[in-house]
Protein backbone atom coordinates (compact mmCIF):
# COMPACT_ATOMS: atom_id res chain seq x y z
CA UNK A 1 0.00 0.00 0.00
CA UNK A 2 1.57 3.05 -1.53
CA UNK A 3 1.86 6.07 1.74
CA UNK A 4 1.06 9.71 0.78
CA UNK A 5 -2.31 8.90 -0.94
CA UNK A 6 -4.21 11.94 -2.58
CA UNK A 7 -7.78 12.51 -3.65
CA UNK A 8 -6.65 11.70 -6.91
CA UNK A 9 -5.18 8.10 -5.83
CA UNK A 10 -7.26 7.23 -2.80
CA UNK A 11 -9.72 4.99 -4.08
CA UNK A 12 -8.01 2.69 -6.29
CA UNK A 13 -5.81 2.12 -3.23
CA UNK A 14 -8.42 1.01 -0.91
CA UNK A 15 -10.07 -1.01 -3.35
CA UNK A 16 -7.31 -2.92 -3.83
CA UNK A 17 -7.07 -4.08 -0.13
CA UNK A 18 -9.94 -5.99 -0.88
CA UNK A 19 -8.59 -7.89 -3.70
CA UNK A 20 -8.49 -11.06 -1.63
CA UNK A 21 -11.49 -10.94 -0.51
CA UNK A 22 -14.16 -13.27 -1.58
CA UNK A 23 -15.49 -12.65 -5.63
CA UNK A 24 -18.90 -11.02 -4.50
CA UNK A 25 -17.37 -9.43 -1.43
CA UNK A 26 -14.53 -7.88 -3.52
CA UNK A 27 -17.25 -6.69 -6.26
CA UNK A 28 -19.38 -4.97 -3.27
CA UNK A 29 -16.44 -3.25 -1.41
CA UNK A 30 -14.94 -2.12 -4.85
CA UNK A 31 -18.52 -0.62 -5.52
CA UNK A 32 -19.36 0.46 -2.11
CA UNK A 33 -15.83 2.60 -2.06
CA UNK A 34 -16.29 4.10 -5.38
CA UNK A 35 -19.13 5.45 -4.46
CA UNK A 36 -18.87 6.40 -1.35
CA UNK A 37 -15.66 8.25 -2.39
CA UNK A 38 -17.26 10.01 -5.12
CA UNK A 39 -20.11 11.07 -3.47
CA UNK A 40 -17.20 13.10 -1.15
CA UNK A 41 -15.57 14.02 -4.54
CA UNK A 42 -18.48 15.35 -5.86
CA UNK A 43 -19.86 17.62 -2.60
CA UNK A 44 -17.13 18.52 -1.61
CA UNK A 45 -17.72 17.54 1.67
CA UNK A 46 -16.60 19.20 3.97
CA UNK A 47 -15.01 18.11 7.90
CA UNK A 48 -18.23 19.28 9.50
CA UNK A 49 -20.18 17.77 7.45
CA UNK A 50 -18.20 14.17 8.00
CA UNK A 51 -18.77 14.87 11.79
CA UNK A 52 -22.40 15.25 11.43
CA UNK A 53 -22.94 11.99 9.19
CA UNK A 54 -21.03 9.92 11.71
CA UNK A 55 -23.09 11.42 14.74
CA UNK A 56 -26.14 10.94 12.71
CA UNK A 57 -25.09 7.14 12.32
CA UNK A 58 -24.46 6.73 15.74
CA UNK A 59 -27.57 8.77 16.85
CA UNK A 60 -29.30 5.83 14.76
CA UNK A 61 -27.56 3.26 16.45
CA UNK A 62 -28.34 4.64 19.95
CA UNK A 63 -31.88 4.49 18.95
CA UNK A 64 -32.58 1.25 17.68
CA UNK A 65 -33.79 -1.70 19.16
CA UNK A 66 -35.28 -5.16 18.13
CA UNK A 67 -38.55 -3.03 18.51
CA UNK A 68 -37.28 0.19 16.76
CA UNK A 69 -35.30 -0.19 13.47
CA UNK A 70 -34.12 3.34 12.74
CA UNK A 71 -31.40 1.91 10.23
CA UNK A 72 -34.37 0.28 8.60
CA UNK A 73 -36.23 3.42 8.31
CA UNK A 74 -33.04 5.35 6.86
CA UNK A 75 -33.13 2.96 3.85
CA UNK A 76 -36.91 3.19 3.42
CA UNK A 77 -37.20 6.96 3.66
CA UNK A 78 -34.02 6.97 1.12
CA UNK A 79 -35.95 4.85 -1.21
CA UNK A 80 -33.31 2.02 -0.76
CA UNK A 81 -35.70 -0.42 0.18
CA UNK A 82 -38.19 -0.63 -2.23
CA UNK A 83 -35.46 -0.05 -5.10
CA UNK A 84 -33.85 -3.15 -3.70
CA UNK A 85 -37.52 -4.89 -3.77
CA UNK A 86 -37.81 -4.01 -7.60
CA UNK A 87 -33.84 -5.27 -8.06
CA UNK A 88 -34.93 -8.38 -6.53
CA UNK A 89 -38.68 -9.13 -7.43
CA UNK A 90 -39.41 -8.01 -11.05
CA UNK A 91 -43.22 -9.17 -11.87
CA UNK A 92 -43.58 -12.60 -13.06
CA UNK A 93 -46.85 -12.80 -12.62
CA UNK A 94 -47.00 -13.21 -9.10
CA UNK A 95 -48.66 -10.42 -6.12
CA UNK A 96 -46.13 -8.02 -6.47
CA UNK A 97 -44.11 -7.40 -3.20
CA UNK A 98 -42.81 -4.42 -1.52
CA UNK A 99 -40.69 -3.03 1.66
CA UNK A 100 -40.96 -5.23 5.00
CA UNK A 101 -40.86 -1.93 6.72
CA UNK A 102 -39.48 -1.19 10.47
CA UNK A 103 -42.37 -3.26 11.95
CA UNK A 104 -42.01 -6.69 11.78
CA UNK A 105 -40.87 -8.10 14.96
CA UNK A 106 -40.19 -11.91 15.01
CA UNK A 107 -42.02 -12.17 18.41
CA UNK A 108 -45.29 -12.60 17.14
CA UNK A 109 -48.55 -15.02 18.29
CA UNK A 110 -49.34 -18.06 16.10
CA UNK A 111 -53.04 -17.98 15.54
CA UNK A 112 -56.03 -19.98 14.53
CA UNK A 113 -58.17 -19.43 11.41
CA UNK A 114 -60.83 -16.29 12.17
CA UNK A 115 -59.11 -15.32 15.07
CA UNK A 116 -59.72 -12.04 16.53
CA UNK A 117 -55.43 -10.64 16.47
CA UNK A 118 -56.77 -6.92 17.58
CA UNK A 119 -55.73 -7.85 21.31
CA UNK A 120 -57.87 -5.78 22.68
CA UNK A 121 -57.82 -2.44 21.18
CA UNK A 122 -60.28 -0.79 20.12
CA UNK A 123 -61.68 0.57 16.55
CA UNK A 124 -63.39 -0.38 14.04
CA UNK A 125 -64.08 -4.05 13.52
CA UNK A 126 -62.15 -5.08 10.25
CA UNK A 127 -62.32 -8.62 9.24
CA UNK A 128 -59.46 -9.97 6.27
CA UNK A 129 -60.08 -12.72 4.01
CA UNK A 130 -57.09 -13.90 1.92
CA UNK A 131 -56.66 -16.50 -0.76
CA UNK A 132 -53.38 -17.97 -1.72
CA UNK A 133 -53.05 -19.31 -4.86
CA UNK A 134 -49.76 -20.15 -7.22
CA UNK A 135 -49.75 -18.80 -10.48
CA UNK A 136 -52.00 -21.00 -12.35
CA UNK A 137 -54.76 -20.16 -9.70
CA UNK A 138 -54.11 -23.53 -7.61
CA UNK A 139 -54.59 -23.13 -4.08
CA UNK A 140 -51.89 -23.61 -2.13
CA UNK A 141 -52.58 -25.43 1.33
CA UNK A 142 -50.27 -25.20 4.74
CA UNK A 143 -49.04 -21.46 3.69
CA UNK A 144 -47.81 -19.46 6.72
CA UNK A 145 -48.93 -16.16 6.70
CA UNK A 146 -47.88 -13.02 8.58
CA UNK A 147 -49.90 -9.87 9.12
CA UNK A 148 -49.35 -6.98 10.92
CA UNK A 149 -50.59 -3.18 10.56
CA UNK A 150 -51.30 -0.19 12.89
CA UNK A 151 -54.82 0.65 15.56
CA UNK A 152 -57.25 3.07 14.21
CA UNK A 153 -54.70 5.67 15.51
CA UNK A 154 -51.97 4.61 13.26
CA UNK A 155 -49.70 3.17 15.80
CA UNK A 156 -48.28 -0.49 16.10
CA UNK A 157 -48.02 -2.38 19.77
CA UNK A 158 -44.90 -1.96 19.69
CA UNK A 159 -45.27 1.96 20.10
CA UNK A 160 -48.52 0.82 22.72
CA UNK A 161 -45.79 -1.24 24.41
CA UNK A 162 -46.96 0.34 27.84
CA UNK A 163 -50.72 0.16 27.29
CA UNK A 164 -50.26 -3.14 26.04
CA UNK A 165 -47.82 -3.81 29.09
CA UNK A 166 -45.59 -5.30 26.20
CA UNK A 167 -48.58 -8.03 24.37
CA UNK A 168 -48.40 -7.95 20.62
CA UNK A 169 -51.38 -6.63 19.16
CA UNK A 170 -52.70 -6.28 15.54
CA UNK A 171 -50.48 -8.89 14.35
CA UNK A 172 -49.92 -12.86 13.58
CA UNK A 173 -48.83 -15.88 12.24
CA UNK A 174 -51.65 -17.56 10.09
CA UNK A 175 -51.81 -20.80 8.05
CA UNK A 176 -53.89 -21.16 5.01
CA UNK A 177 -56.39 -24.28 5.09
CA UNK A 178 -56.87 -27.04 2.39
CA UNK A 179 -58.20 -24.05 -0.33
CA UNK A 180 -55.24 -21.96 0.45
CA UNK A 181 -57.65 -19.42 2.76
CA UNK A 182 -57.24 -17.47 5.84
CA UNK A 183 -59.19 -15.08 7.83
CA UNK A 184 -59.05 -12.82 10.93
CA UNK A 185 -60.53 -10.39 12.28
CA UNK A 186 -58.69 -6.93 13.42
CA UNK A 187 -60.17 -3.06 13.59
CA UNK A 188 -59.17 -0.86 10.99
CA UNK A 189 -55.68 0.83 10.91
CA UNK A 190 -55.03 4.13 10.27
CA UNK A 191 -52.48 6.33 7.99
CA UNK A 192 -49.68 7.61 9.86
CA UNK A 193 -46.37 9.15 9.95
CA UNK A 194 -43.32 6.77 10.18
CA UNK A 195 -41.58 7.61 13.62
CA UNK A 196 -40.23 11.46 13.30
CA UNK A 197 -38.90 11.94 16.86
CA UNK A 198 -35.56 10.07 16.02
CA UNK A 199 -32.69 10.86 13.43
CA UNK A 200 -34.69 9.93 10.99
CA UNK A 201 -37.51 13.20 11.63
CA UNK A 202 -34.47 15.24 10.96
CA UNK A 203 -34.21 14.65 7.33
CA UNK A 204 -38.18 14.40 6.99
CA UNK A 205 -38.24 18.14 8.47
CA UNK A 206 -35.27 19.63 6.70
CA UNK A 207 -36.70 18.52 3.22
CA UNK A 208 -40.09 19.43 4.33
CA UNK A 209 -41.08 16.05 3.58
CA UNK A 210 -44.49 14.38 4.88
CA UNK A 211 -43.68 11.76 7.01
CA UNK A 212 -47.29 10.05 6.47
CA UNK A 213 -47.75 6.57 5.34
CA UNK A 214 -51.57 5.83 3.27
CA UNK A 215 -53.61 3.06 5.81
CA UNK A 216 -52.33 -0.35 4.64
CA UNK A 217 -52.09 -4.41 5.77
CA UNK A 218 -48.48 -6.13 6.00
CA UNK A 219 -48.38 -9.52 4.69
CA UNK A 220 -45.65 -12.34 4.58
CA UNK A 221 -46.26 -15.32 3.22
CA UNK A 222 -43.65 -18.68 3.28
CA UNK A 223 -45.02 -21.87 1.12
CA UNK A 224 -42.68 -24.80 0.73
CA UNK A 225 -41.76 -24.71 -2.90
CA UNK A 226 -42.61 -21.14 -3.26
CA UNK A 227 -40.72 -17.91 -2.69
CA UNK A 228 -41.47 -15.98 0.00
CA UNK A 229 -43.72 -12.94 -0.75
CA UNK A 230 -43.33 -9.96 1.58
CA UNK A 231 -46.40 -7.38 0.30
CA UNK A 232 -48.69 -5.03 1.54
CA UNK A 233 -52.49 -3.86 0.65
CA UNK A 234 -52.91 -0.09 0.20
CA UNK A 235 -56.82 1.54 1.12
CA UNK A 236 -57.42 2.50 -2.53
CA UNK A 237 -59.61 5.87 -1.10
CA UNK A 238 -56.34 7.01 1.32
CA UNK A 239 -55.74 10.79 1.47
CA UNK A 240 -52.29 9.72 1.42
CA UNK A 241 -52.27 6.95 -1.21
CA UNK A 242 -49.88 8.91 -3.16
CA UNK A 243 -47.88 10.89 -0.90
CA UNK A 244 -46.07 7.70 0.59
CA UNK A 245 -42.93 8.86 2.93
CA UNK A 246 -41.68 5.41 2.10
CA UNK A 247 -42.34 4.85 -1.77
CA UNK A 248 -44.23 1.63 -1.63
CA UNK A 249 -47.52 2.23 -3.05
CA UNK A 250 -48.18 0.05 -6.13
CA UNK A 251 -51.90 0.74 -7.79
CA UNK A 252 -51.57 -3.28 -8.20
CA UNK A 253 -51.84 -3.08 -3.99
CA UNK A 254 -54.66 -1.08 -3.90
CA UNK A 255 -57.72 -2.45 -2.42
CA UNK A 256 -61.17 -1.79 -1.08
CA UNK A 257 -61.67 -1.26 2.24
CA UNK A 258 -65.54 -2.23 2.06
CA UNK A 259 -67.75 -0.30 4.73
CA UNK A 260 -70.98 -2.32 6.26
CA UNK A 261 -73.79 -1.00 8.89
CA UNK A 262 -74.06 -2.12 11.86
CA UNK A 263 -76.20 -5.96 12.47
CA UNK A 264 -74.92 -6.83 9.25
CA UNK A 265 -72.58 -10.68 8.64
CA UNK A 266 -69.35 -10.98 8.92
CA UNK A 267 -67.46 -13.47 6.19
CA UNK A 268 -68.16 -16.04 8.81
CA UNK A 269 -71.80 -15.33 9.15
CA UNK A 270 -71.94 -13.66 12.51
CA UNK A 271 -73.82 -10.64 13.05
CA UNK A 272 -71.71 -7.65 14.01
CA UNK A 273 -73.81 -4.85 15.82
CA UNK A 274 -71.04 -1.88 14.73
CA UNK A 275 -70.28 -0.66 11.36
CA UNK A 276 -67.28 -3.07 9.90
CA UNK A 277 -65.78 -3.09 7.02
CA UNK A 278 -64.52 -6.28 4.89
CA UNK A 279 -61.04 -6.59 3.13
CA UNK A 280 -60.58 -9.68 0.65
CA UNK A 281 -57.72 -10.27 -2.04
CA UNK A 282 -56.46 -13.25 -3.39
CA UNK A 283 -52.20 -13.36 -3.29
CA UNK A 284 -49.98 -15.03 -5.95
CA UNK A 285 -47.32 -16.62 -4.95
CA UNK A 286 -44.33 -16.38 -6.96
CA UNK A 287 -42.32 -20.10 -7.89
CA UNK A 288 -38.98 -20.59 -6.01
CA UNK A 289 -36.17 -19.50 -7.60
CA UNK B 1 -45.11 11.64 -5.59
CA UNK B 2 -45.65 9.62 -8.46
CA UNK B 3 -46.48 5.83 -7.25
CA UNK B 4 -45.34 2.42 -9.36
CA UNK B 5 -42.01 3.07 -8.98
CA UNK B 6 -39.58 1.36 -11.10
CA UNK B 7 -36.17 0.62 -10.88
CA UNK B 8 -35.75 3.17 -13.72
CA UNK B 9 -38.32 6.22 -11.67
CA UNK B 10 -37.56 5.92 -8.15
CA UNK B 11 -34.09 7.59 -7.99
CA UNK B 12 -35.39 10.82 -9.64
CA UNK B 13 -38.81 10.69 -7.23
CA UNK B 14 -36.52 10.58 -3.90
CA UNK B 15 -34.37 13.47 -5.29
CA UNK B 16 -37.41 15.19 -5.87
CA UNK B 17 -38.21 14.69 -2.45
CA UNK B 18 -35.46 16.88 -1.35
CA UNK B 19 -36.32 19.93 -3.74
CA UNK B 20 -37.83 22.04 -0.48
CA UNK B 21 -34.41 21.64 1.55
CA UNK B 22 -31.50 23.87 1.77
CA UNK B 23 -28.98 24.38 -1.05
CA UNK B 24 -26.71 22.60 0.57
CA UNK B 25 -28.63 19.52 2.20
CA UNK B 26 -30.54 19.02 -1.00
CA UNK B 27 -27.24 18.71 -2.64
CA UNK B 28 -26.05 16.14 -0.75
CA UNK B 29 -28.95 14.28 -0.67
CA UNK B 30 -29.19 14.34 -3.98
CA UNK B 31 -25.72 13.15 -4.35
CA UNK B 32 -26.28 10.52 -1.48
CA UNK B 33 -29.67 8.97 -3.04
CA UNK B 34 -27.58 8.90 -6.60
CA UNK B 35 -24.90 7.05 -5.40
CA UNK B 36 -26.81 4.78 -2.94
CA UNK B 37 -29.06 3.79 -5.46
CA UNK B 38 -26.52 3.57 -8.27
CA UNK B 39 -24.76 1.30 -5.92
CA UNK B 40 -27.67 -0.82 -5.16
CA UNK B 41 -28.43 -1.28 -9.25
CA UNK B 42 -24.83 -1.73 -10.12
CA UNK B 43 -24.26 -4.02 -7.85
CA UNK B 44 -27.74 -5.93 -8.19
CA UNK B 45 -27.87 -6.16 -4.07
CA UNK B 46 -29.64 -9.00 -3.11
CA UNK B 47 -32.26 -9.04 0.17
CA UNK B 48 -30.21 -11.00 1.85
CA UNK B 49 -27.24 -8.42 1.23
CA UNK B 50 -29.43 -5.29 2.19
CA UNK B 51 -30.52 -7.52 5.41
CA UNK B 52 -26.68 -8.13 6.38
CA UNK B 53 -25.87 -4.31 5.50
CA UNK B 54 -28.65 -3.17 7.88
CA UNK B 55 -27.46 -5.64 10.74
CA UNK B 56 -23.84 -4.83 10.10
CA UNK B 57 -24.82 -0.84 10.76
CA UNK B 58 -27.11 -2.04 13.97
CA UNK B 59 -24.03 -3.42 15.32
CA UNK B 60 -21.85 -0.90 14.71
CA UNK B 61 -24.30 1.49 16.61
CA UNK B 62 -24.64 -1.58 19.47
CA UNK B 63 -20.87 -1.16 19.94
CA UNK B 64 -20.44 2.42 19.80
CA UNK B 65 -19.68 4.43 22.70
CA UNK B 66 -17.82 7.52 23.61
CA UNK B 67 -14.58 5.83 23.58
CA UNK B 68 -15.56 3.21 21.18
CA UNK B 69 -15.75 5.09 17.89
CA UNK B 70 -16.64 2.36 15.44
CA UNK B 71 -18.54 4.67 12.84
CA UNK B 72 -15.37 6.39 12.42
CA UNK B 73 -13.33 3.20 12.32
CA UNK B 74 -15.66 2.17 9.32
CA UNK B 75 -15.06 5.26 7.66
CA UNK B 76 -11.03 4.95 8.62
CA UNK B 77 -10.78 1.60 7.35
CA UNK B 78 -12.69 2.54 3.95
CA UNK B 79 -10.79 4.93 3.23
CA UNK B 80 -13.06 8.09 3.46
CA UNK B 81 -11.50 9.87 6.63
CA UNK B 82 -8.74 11.00 4.77
CA UNK B 83 -10.18 11.49 1.69
CA UNK B 84 -12.26 14.00 3.55
CA UNK B 85 -9.44 15.37 5.32
CA UNK B 86 -7.83 15.50 1.36
CA UNK B 87 -10.45 17.85 0.22
CA UNK B 88 -10.46 20.02 3.32
CA UNK B 89 -6.82 20.62 4.14
CA UNK B 90 -4.62 20.99 0.53
CA UNK B 91 -1.33 21.39 1.14
CA UNK B 92 -0.70 25.42 1.63
CA UNK B 93 3.11 25.17 3.24
CA UNK B 94 1.47 24.22 6.54
CA UNK B 95 1.88 21.01 8.59
CA UNK B 96 -0.23 18.27 6.54
CA UNK B 97 -3.15 17.03 8.79
CA UNK B 98 -4.52 13.50 9.05
CA UNK B 99 -7.53 11.83 10.38
CA UNK B 100 -8.41 12.40 14.21
CA UNK B 101 -8.98 8.22 14.57
CA UNK B 102 -11.36 6.84 16.91
CA UNK B 103 -9.89 7.22 20.04
CA UNK B 104 -10.10 11.16 20.83
CA UNK B 105 -11.88 11.97 23.26
CA UNK B 106 -13.30 15.39 25.01
CA UNK B 107 -12.70 13.92 28.59
CA UNK B 108 -8.76 14.63 29.02
CA UNK B 109 -6.51 16.90 31.01
CA UNK B 110 -4.87 20.05 30.67
CA UNK B 111 -1.05 19.27 31.56
CA UNK B 112 1.72 22.10 32.92
CA UNK B 113 4.83 22.35 30.39
CA UNK B 114 7.16 19.04 30.74
CA UNK B 115 4.61 17.18 32.48
CA UNK B 116 4.55 13.68 32.91
CA UNK B 117 1.44 12.55 30.81
CA UNK B 118 2.17 8.73 30.88
CA UNK B 119 -0.78 8.01 33.94
CA UNK B 120 1.98 5.78 35.27
CA UNK B 121 1.29 3.01 32.70
CA UNK B 122 4.94 1.38 32.09
CA UNK B 123 7.17 1.57 28.99
CA UNK B 124 10.31 3.25 27.44
CA UNK B 125 10.17 6.78 28.38
CA UNK B 126 9.38 9.14 25.70
CA UNK B 127 10.14 12.86 25.83
CA UNK B 128 8.11 14.90 22.99
CA UNK B 129 9.29 18.82 22.51
CA UNK B 130 7.30 20.88 20.18
CA UNK B 131 7.28 24.13 18.41
CA UNK B 132 4.39 25.88 16.67
CA UNK B 133 4.95 28.14 14.34
CA UNK B 134 2.93 30.03 11.53
CA UNK B 135 3.50 29.91 7.46
CA UNK B 136 6.14 32.46 8.46
CA UNK B 137 8.39 30.88 10.30
CA UNK B 138 6.90 32.94 13.48
CA UNK B 139 6.35 31.44 17.01
CA UNK B 140 2.73 30.60 18.22
CA UNK B 141 2.15 31.54 21.62
CA UNK B 142 -0.69 30.25 23.84
CA UNK B 143 -1.34 27.73 21.51
CA UNK B 144 -3.35 24.71 22.58
CA UNK B 145 -1.97 21.30 21.80
CA UNK B 146 -3.99 18.41 22.34
CA UNK B 147 -1.80 14.77 22.32
CA UNK B 148 -2.78 11.25 22.65
CA UNK B 149 -1.18 8.05 21.50
CA UNK B 150 -1.24 4.19 22.87
CA UNK B 151 1.58 2.74 25.26
CA UNK B 152 4.42 0.25 24.73
CA UNK B 153 1.90 -2.39 23.75
CA UNK B 154 -0.34 -0.75 21.41
CA UNK B 155 -2.84 -0.05 23.20
CA UNK B 156 -5.29 3.53 24.14
CA UNK B 157 -6.12 4.18 27.98
CA UNK B 158 -9.69 3.76 26.98
CA UNK B 159 -8.79 0.37 25.85
CA UNK B 160 -7.27 -0.51 29.45
CA UNK B 161 -10.31 1.28 31.36
CA UNK B 162 -10.68 -1.58 33.85
CA UNK B 163 -6.61 -1.09 34.82
CA UNK B 164 -6.42 2.54 34.84
CA UNK B 165 -10.27 2.75 36.70
CA UNK B 166 -10.95 5.13 33.90
CA UNK B 167 -8.38 7.51 34.16
CA UNK B 168 -6.93 9.13 31.31
CA UNK B 169 -3.85 8.56 30.20
CA UNK B 170 -1.11 9.57 27.45
CA UNK B 171 -3.44 11.82 26.45
CA UNK B 172 -3.25 15.61 27.77
CA UNK B 173 -4.18 19.17 26.69
CA UNK B 174 -1.12 21.89 27.08
CA UNK B 175 -0.48 25.23 25.78
CA UNK B 176 2.40 26.73 24.26
CA UNK B 177 4.86 29.22 25.68
CA UNK B 178 5.94 32.48 24.77
CA UNK B 179 8.16 30.77 22.56
CA UNK B 180 5.84 28.65 21.13
CA UNK B 181 7.33 25.35 22.40
CA UNK B 182 5.51 23.16 24.47
CA UNK B 183 7.14 19.96 25.87
CA UNK B 184 5.70 16.46 27.43
CA UNK B 185 7.17 12.98 29.24
CA UNK B 186 5.03 10.12 28.52
CA UNK B 187 5.93 6.19 27.14
CA UNK B 188 7.04 5.11 24.01
CA UNK B 189 3.96 3.87 21.52
CA UNK B 190 3.91 0.68 19.81
CA UNK B 191 2.50 0.00 16.38
CA UNK B 192 -1.31 -1.52 17.44
CA UNK B 193 -4.46 -3.37 15.24
CA UNK B 194 -7.32 -1.37 15.12
CA UNK B 195 -9.69 -2.72 17.37
CA UNK B 196 -10.88 -5.73 15.28
CA UNK B 197 -13.82 -7.37 17.67
CA UNK B 198 -16.17 -5.41 16.48
CA UNK B 199 -17.97 -5.27 12.81
CA UNK B 200 -15.17 -3.49 11.10
CA UNK B 201 -12.87 -6.40 12.13
CA UNK B 202 -15.05 -9.00 10.11
CA UNK B 203 -14.27 -6.49 6.78
CA UNK B 204 -10.74 -6.87 7.69
CA UNK B 205 -10.93 -10.24 8.24
CA UNK B 206 -13.02 -10.49 4.98
CA UNK B 207 -10.61 -9.09 2.56
CA UNK B 208 -7.63 -10.27 4.50
CA UNK B 209 -5.84 -7.02 5.20
CA UNK B 210 -3.85 -6.01 8.10
CA UNK B 211 -5.34 -4.03 11.17
CA UNK B 212 -1.84 -2.53 11.61
CA UNK B 213 -1.09 0.75 12.48
CA UNK B 214 2.39 2.27 12.79
CA UNK B 215 3.77 3.51 15.42
CA UNK B 216 2.46 7.12 15.67
CA UNK B 217 1.69 10.07 17.93
CA UNK B 218 -1.63 11.74 17.62
CA UNK B 219 -1.97 15.92 17.64
CA UNK B 220 -4.39 18.55 17.79
CA UNK B 221 -3.70 22.43 17.53
CA UNK B 222 -6.10 25.41 17.80
CA UNK B 223 -5.04 29.03 17.99
CA UNK B 224 -6.35 32.10 18.39
CA UNK B 225 -6.09 33.49 14.10
CA UNK B 226 -5.52 30.40 12.43
CA UNK B 227 -6.92 27.37 11.24
CA UNK B 228 -7.45 23.64 13.31
CA UNK B 229 -4.72 21.44 12.53
CA UNK B 230 -5.54 17.70 13.12
CA UNK B 231 -2.10 15.04 12.65
CA UNK B 232 0.00 13.03 13.47
CA UNK B 233 3.48 11.85 13.87
CA UNK B 234 4.63 8.38 12.36
CA UNK B 235 8.10 6.36 13.49
CA UNK B 236 9.97 6.77 10.03
CA UNK B 237 11.66 3.25 10.98
CA UNK B 238 8.54 1.49 12.11
CA UNK B 239 8.12 -1.74 10.37
CA UNK B 240 3.97 -1.10 9.71
CA UNK B 241 4.88 2.20 8.06
CA UNK B 242 4.27 1.19 4.62
CA UNK B 243 0.55 -1.14 5.60
CA UNK B 244 -1.57 1.67 7.63
CA UNK B 245 -4.95 0.15 7.79
CA UNK B 246 -6.27 3.65 7.67
CA UNK B 247 -4.34 4.62 4.54
CA UNK B 248 -3.70 8.25 6.93
CA UNK B 249 0.88 7.92 5.92
CA UNK B 250 2.13 10.63 4.80
CA UNK B 251 6.08 11.13 4.44
CA UNK B 252 6.25 14.84 5.57
CA UNK B 253 5.18 13.27 9.00
CA UNK B 254 7.43 10.59 9.35
CA UNK B 255 9.74 11.53 12.46
CA UNK B 256 12.77 9.45 13.85
CA UNK B 257 12.24 8.31 17.27
CA UNK B 258 16.01 9.34 18.81
CA UNK B 259 17.26 6.58 21.30
CA UNK B 260 19.53 7.21 24.15
CA UNK B 261 21.48 5.40 26.73
CA UNK B 262 20.41 5.21 30.29
CA UNK B 263 22.39 7.83 32.03
CA UNK B 264 21.89 10.24 29.35
CA UNK B 265 20.26 13.51 29.66
CA UNK B 266 16.33 14.32 29.12
CA UNK B 267 15.31 17.54 27.04
CA UNK B 268 14.55 19.38 30.12
CA UNK B 269 18.83 18.60 31.54
CA UNK B 270 17.29 15.74 33.93
CA UNK B 271 19.45 12.71 34.06
CA UNK B 272 17.31 10.16 32.44
CA UNK B 273 18.70 6.22 34.48
CA UNK B 274 17.33 3.99 31.80
CA UNK B 275 17.19 4.11 28.01
CA UNK B 276 15.16 6.45 26.30
CA UNK B 277 13.70 8.04 23.44
CA UNK B 278 13.15 11.65 22.19
CA UNK B 279 11.17 13.42 19.34
CA UNK B 280 11.37 16.61 18.07
CA UNK B 281 9.30 18.24 15.69
CA UNK B 282 7.85 21.83 14.30
CA UNK B 283 4.52 22.13 13.21
CA UNK B 284 3.58 24.86 10.79
CA UNK B 285 -0.40 25.90 11.57
CA UNK B 286 -2.23 26.56 8.68
CA UNK B 287 -3.23 30.30 8.36
CA UNK B 288 -7.03 30.83 9.40
CA UNK B 289 -9.64 29.62 6.10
Amino acid sequence: MPIDLTEATITAAVQETFAQAGDRQRELFRALVAHLHDFARETRLTDSEWFTAVDFLERVGRISSPTRQEFVLLSDILGLSVLVDQINHADGGSTESTLLGPFFVEERPRVPAGADISGGVSGTPLFVTGHVVDLDGSPIAGALVDTWHSDGEGCYDVQRSEELRGRPAMRGLLTTDAEGRFAYRSVVPRYYPVPTDGPCGEILRAAGRSPMRPQHLHFRFHAAGFAPLVTMLYRRDCPYIEHDAVFGVKSSLSVDFVSHEAGGSAPDGTVVDVPFQTVEWTFVLPAAG
